[in-house]
Order: structure tokens, then sequence, then C-alpha cells
């Protein structure tokens, strides 16, 4: 019997039931899927933070993996249940912008508004579709019902505005942080390879609140002449992260998520 | 082969050795086993929260199903591990009140004292059962062993009060708050089935402390005329919980787990 | 089909993709796999903790594990990608005293650089040899590629100063706190299986900062004559430990890692 992967991706903590409960009700349905965490850590009701971390996350799975993000703080009320068909992947969840970093790499992708409440559980509460919407439509795709079953498609899904940096008149590239990493890294959303050629021969200054950087570094530990001049580095999710060594660059820098940078050559 | 989902909940945490050391014991002894994590973050030693949690989350899990839950002060002590049979659903912990809201829910169910110590890890230490003891009486399950071999029938586990709410002779509900969960929501143990009919058209007020709560609402969207004002709702473990929209209600009303609350109609 | 199981540590968090870009690409290399977590709550870069958190974890495995251990600072250095053969497990991860305790429980482990970059990821970042590196190495291994083709033997690899005490000329043991658990636990170097016959009989003291403990207790309830007289216990990673009865024995003696400590008898 052929087993799918299931990611779960949600802001609902792991320290009560609701996680588990997810879990129980595709293990009942779907009794050979696997199921991999991504996080249940996304700040409460932070969308975009959620959008990002599954956009970075996914392209890691196998094709065919399913991914069921509920970050979701119109549940109960008349926002959409949706799922998004990129070819290769499989995303569930509610429809507020959550697939839109998905959509932005996958514009062909198929999006259907989850109407088929045959493969919801019996009566849904109106405060937890996590368990008795979407779990229930993850396993049964796992299990192998055509995405056309579960509901028509729609062309208007909620999206946030584009996660893409902009070029300004004067060359440059104007951009924001869209993430904070664990270590305090801080992942704007200037793809490295749209800036190549990003190299010491020629230079370059990132500016970020008052901060003007001009470093790069292959790796972290290459950027450690000292431990307080920040850097810039190709992260791992193929942005310009600004980086300090052995420390959080956002705490040094005061940066937060949102905040303008701009990168200027000569 | 066939292969059984083990839960697992304690107050461990997920930074030690711990919960790791009881996984590799499990699929050492059953390797098809499918384990599960409800949660790690039982505050230590807080027995009573682990067995809400527990209580909300298992039902969730197919017939079959076995469910480890260690959060044990007396480790070492002479309190007895017991694994309790609900027909559906096995359980196997400490005897110290853990499993007391699944007998509420389950009074049929039956006690055993495991006592069999050929199922336990040669040689058991006094400070780590969850390991020695309760990994492998799990193991043991999954893999066929019968109950019957595990240990004598028991009537007296340790238990609780009881966790349901009681009605007052002027026609009232006195209950208390028995979780407060991620989002700040603070789950009663007045079950929503009944309440009813809860509803606008039959004047009610919860008081807790000294606020009066009087609103109603299906979603938590619905709430929000205002982010101060406090509304009812049901909860998805089946209890009247109190909110407040986009805000921590325990936060912003100062409530703890174990404050009393009265339900009043009319 | 066999599924091999392969265990991940690191201090990654779990708020991020990071583990679960790891996860993805060794279920897209090696189906099968069983994935069970250790921890990925180590603090950032305390390699030293990682170390002890490991080798106090894979024994509990089943022979034919693969222990994936990424807390890796000189990542995208030149500090090398290590695999430990100890017989029974596997081990894959950065050279830089991670895989020191191991080393410290078999002597006679085998050592191979990591060098043969047919089984990493293609263009590896150097910033995530986690994804890049060691989870397809790891995936290698669970398919069954021989370790001989990963890489040459190696003699020399990092080590930390000998995790084990000493004795001192009378005849006393000094060590240090090596870990403190989630409980508050103090654990030290010092091996209970040593340190037999250590009993209530034979008058002993372990000095800790300003403390001499002379008491002994089998299990953390028989401690409790107080809650604030620390005892000795025998910590279920096979160590003495010092703790309090229903507190943490490292807030209330404010002990911390690496803080020596010294038992004496008579």
């Amino acid at each position: 019997m052929l087993s799918r992967i299931i990611t779960l991706l949600t802001d609902f903590g792991t320290e009560d039931y609701f996680v588990a409960a997810m879990k129980g009700v595709i293990l009942t349905r779907s009794p050979n899927s696997v199921l991999v965490d991504i996080t249940h850590a996304i700040l409460p009701q932070d969308v975009r933070a959620a959008a990002f971390t599954l956009s970075a996350a996914y392209p890691n799975f196998p094709a065919g993996s399913i991914h069921l993000a509920v970050v979701d703080p119109g549940v109960g009320s008349d926002r959409r249940p949706v799922l998004i068909e990129t070819g290769a992947h499989l995303f569930v969840g509610p429809d507020n912008g959550l697939f839109s970093f998905v959509l932005d790499q996958v514009p062909e992708a198929r999006i259907r508004h989850l109407t088929n409440a045959a493969y919801f559980l019996p009566n849904p509460s109106s405060t937890f579709h996590g368990r008795d919407v979407f779990a229930p439509v993850a396993a049964a795709l796992a299990e192998g019902i055509p995405p056309e079953q579960l509901g028509p498609t729609i062309q208007d899904p909620i999206r946030f505005q584009s996660s893409q940096c902009e070029s300004t008149p004067d060359g440059a590239l104007s951009g924001r942080i869209m993430h904070i990493d664990h270590f305090g890294n801080c992942v704007t959303n200037l793809p490295w390879d749209l800036l190549l050629p990003l190299s010491p021969a020629r230079p370059f200054s990132l500016q970020v609140k008052e901060f003007h950087i001009q470093k790069l570094a292959q790796s972290y530990r290459e950027g450690a002449a000292d431990r307080e001049t920040p850097f810039l580095i190709c992260g791992s999710a193929g942005f310009v992260e600004i980086s300090v060594e052995s420390n959080s660059a956002a705490r040094q820098l005061k940066i937060r998520v949102g905040e303008p940078v701009r990168l200027a050559w000569g």
C-alpha cells in the first residue's frame, strides 16, 4: 500500500491537544500516511510568517506530498477552505494569504474551494477546522480521492502583496526583512540568484536602518573577523541574509520583520 | 504486519534525551509501531493538566491505539503502574489521577496493576519508569501481548474529584476553569451539550471573578465586535470556553486554572 | 523493504523550516526511513550539551540505527563532515567534538571523513550542511550504501577533554556538572557504577560550591523529607545527580553546567 507524506504547519503550539487531534483524525482515515511536522510555533495568527516558512520547507519534500497548513484567525467565518495543486505538491488550509509565497513560486497552480462536506468530519465545529475540515481532507487526498471531488476551482485566492523585491530608478533593489530565524539571522526578500554577481569584486552596500553593510561571507565562520560587524550571506532559503558571527543579528541591530532594506552597487 | 499507534504524553520537555529514550525502547521491541506525540510540555508534575489534555486528545485516534502518559512525581515510590482498558483504547502510566477524566468518560473501564516485570526493561531504574516500565509495556501491548498477562485487575484507582460541574439549588451550574490553551482561551468544565439551549434567545450570564459574560459567539471572529469584551464559545473539546478576539482571555481577565465559574439563566 | 531508524539532534529549534527541510531530503531519498527526533532544543552552538544528550539517547535505539547530529558553528568552513561507526550504531555530523562522549563509550569506533560528494545534494550551500550534506548521507546509509563508499577513515577526530571524572590523591573523585535537565536535576560526570558502594552505610559527602550533600535517595519522592535539602540519586543516564524534591536543584543551588564537584568518603 502506498504511503503519502502529510506535513503539518500551524500556530497551535505543542502544549495542547490540537496537533495530536489533527494527527489522530488523519491516521484514522489514512492509516499509512507518514506525518511530518514543519512547525507549530508560528506566532499566533501570524499568517505571513507561516507563508514564508511553508514556502521554504515544502520544496524539500518528494513529489506527491500533501501540506496541511492551519494559521486561521478567521476559522468559522466565511473565509474559504482551499486546496492548492502545484503539480508536484498539494496544499490544504484556509484562504487567507497563507499560500501567497507558494503562488508566487508556482503562478500556474490550480486552486479549489473545498465545498464537499462529505470529506469533512460530521458536524464540523466552528472553532477547529484544522481537525474537522483540513485534516480529513488531507487524509482523503492521501487515500487517492481526486481533487475534483473536493470542490470547484476558483481564481481569486487571497494573496499578500507580492513577496518580491523591487528595482528602484537608480538601479538599486528595495526590499524588506521577511523572516528572522532561530539564530537571529535576518532573511530579506532579495533572492540571491537575482543579485549575481554579488561579489567582493563589485562594491555594494545594503542599508538596513542606520547600518550600511558592505561585507560578504561564504560561511558564518568566515564572517567572524569580529563578532560585531554584520555581514551578508546567501541563506539556505535562497535569499540574502544579514548575519553576525555567533550572535543574533536581529538582537544586535534591533531588526524586526518588515524592516525595509535597500541594496545598491558601486 | 499490523502497525499500532502509540501516543506519548509527558512533562519531560523536549530538550532532554527522555522522550527519545522512550521511543528507542518502543521501536526496539515493537519496530512497526507508529509513534505520535500528544505533548511533552505539560508543566512539571501537573497531573491534572495532563489528565485534561489526554482526555481531549485520545478520542481522535483510531480504535486499538495505545496511549502512554507519564507525568509521574511518585516515580520509584510505591505508586502503582497501571493499564486502563476502555474497549477501544489502552492507556499506560502511573496510578496518580492521570486517567481521572478518561475514567469519567468510560466508567466501565477495566484497570490493571502492572505487576509482571517480565515486560519491563531488566533492572528498571527508580527514576525513569517512562523508559524502563511504561514504554516496554506499551510495546508489548502493540505486539499483541494480552492485557491479562500484564497484571491483575484493581478497583481502586486514584481519581481526582469529579471533573464534572454541579447544579446549584437555584438552577445555575457551578464549575471551574479546567485548562487555558495556547491562545489564552479559558476552557471550563461546563459541557456544551448539557447547556443546550444556550442561545441568545434565552438570556444567560457566566460569572468568572468580577466579570459577567452575556455574549455568545459561533466563531472567534464573530466575537470580534471589539477586542476587549469577552464572549462564550463552544470549544473544540466540547466545553464552554471564555474567549476574547485576537487576544488572550486568560491574560486580559487574569484567569488561572481552577478559577470558579457560575452559569445562570434568566 | 527494510526500514531504518534515523534520529535527529540539532540546535535548530522547531520554529523554522530547518528540521523539516532535513526530513524532506531524507524521505525523498529513503522513503521508508523512520524518523525520530532526539531534540532540536540544544542551545545554539552548544556542542558539548549536544554531545551529552546524544550519548544518553542513542543506546536506547535498536542496532542499525543512524544518528544525525548537527550542531555546527563551523558549517561552510574547513571542518570535516564525518561518519562514526560503532558496530551497532552509525553517527553522521560535523567533526567538532559532537561525538566525544560516543567515542569515550566506544573507543574502537571507526571514523570516516565524508568526502564523496556524490551522496550530497547537488551544489551544497555553505550555510546548511544539515540539509545538503548530512541528511542525504544519512539517507544513503539507510538505503544500504556501504560506509566505505562515503570516504576514507581518519584517526584524528576532534574530541573534548575526556568526559570522565578523575581520582584525587586522597581517594576522592573530582568531576563536574555535565548537564542540567528539564526538571533542574544536575547531572554530574560521576558514573554511578564506579561509585559503588555509595550507600548510607558508608558516609560520603559531595561538595558543589559551598554545599556538602550527604543524603542519598532511591527515588525523587524518598528525598522529600523537605523541599530544600538537596540529595544525590542515581540518574537515568547512569550518573550521580543532584536533586531537590519538587523543585529545581539548579535554580535553588544556583548550579551551572561546568561547575566542579568533589565526592569524598569517610
